[in-house]
């Protein structure tokens, strides 16, 4: 059983008819041991604990069909629902942090098909009451993680003539985030470079 | 089906050993066809759509134990998971806001029983980031809603020796909530009152 840093558990499915729905759309890190979604989780734990900022997941939305009370509350029927907003948000130095975490094999651009439109809608709503929001994407297969600000990914969602931001955008716009053992990822150093120290 | 503001839908349980959870802890407002989750979640909706703010309910944490691909992915087994944080989060005014709504039936005073001390945790952790963080308390019979900031409510669950907080102190330390129909609960009027433009 695996355990997310937001208290949410999830068994992990083994049967042939039952699996463990993907997280990040385009791309399963099972392989490889590793998990954009773990190491943020982890990261957010560290930063937590040593009371450097309070960022937490988002729990998975779920529709709930039947609940049977007769063993307890359990839920017999439900379906997972597409997130509306964002899997990331809180704060640090009082300013409100909102992101979305993406992965992709891809090696030479960051498809855009994953991003709901209903996610760049509420990244508008963020920057528009200052929020600071961004996209933490990863490229699996280069083994980076660049942090991108939201205000050049929505952009290019609704005014390039491209289903995808190229690699070397993303590296030129964006700003690559730093790997450890403790945090994972360190992108609260990139916030204090770019949006809270500048 | 009852449409919840962020996308979530839940849909009313009749069977006899299946009904719909409570929300709110010590009180269901079934009877009075109102809640205040819902007044909440429409005020946020009609804050949202004037550009006023931008806050969200997290979604319900489910501990996801099964999932049948068999006819889609449909969750077989699963139960609902006590929330870690608060409910509510969002930004105004660039500055971050957290916090918790919870009703009482009783008439002098409210209990602290059903706030967990992991809420306290995270409540204190977002005072210490410097965001905004409150309850949102409704004495359903007396058709008062309050906004009590986080600090009085944890320290009254840390260093008082009651174990509800009276409602004269509420009404003291406390803002009272203006209703209406549009927004039903204007709590960002008192936001604004003592946190933002004081």
């Amino acid at each position: 059983m695996i355990k997310y840093s937001n208290g949410q558990k999830f068994n992990k499915i083994s049967s042939k008819s039952t699996k463990k729905p993907r997280k990040l759309g385009t791309f399963s890190h099972g392989n490889r041991g590793m998990n954009l979604e773990e190491d943020i989780n982890l990261s957010n734990d560290f930063y937590r604990s040593n009371g450097l900022c309070l960022i937490t997941k988002r729990p998975t939305p779920i529709n709930v069909v039947k609940v049977d009370y007769s063993k307890g509350a359990i839920i017999t029927n439900a379906y997972f629902e597409k997130q509306s907003t964002t899997d990331y948000n809180g704060v640090y130095k009082g300013r409100y942090i909102d992101f979305e975490a993406k992965s992709t094999l891809k090696l030479t651009s960051f498809p855009l098909a994953n991003i709901s439109s209903h996610q760049i809608e509420h990244l508008k709503q963020v920057l528009k009451h200052g929020g600071i929001a961004f996209f933490i994407i990863e490229f699996a297969k280069l083994d980076q993680v660049f942090l991108l600000d939201a205000s050049y990914v929505i952009d290019f969602y609704e005014n390039g003539n491209r289903k995808s931001i190229p690699y070397k955008d993303v590296q030129t716009h964006g700003f690559e985030i730093k790997k450890g053992l403790t945090p994972r990822l360190n992108y609260l150093d990139v916030i204090d470079k770019i949006y809270v120290n500048s």
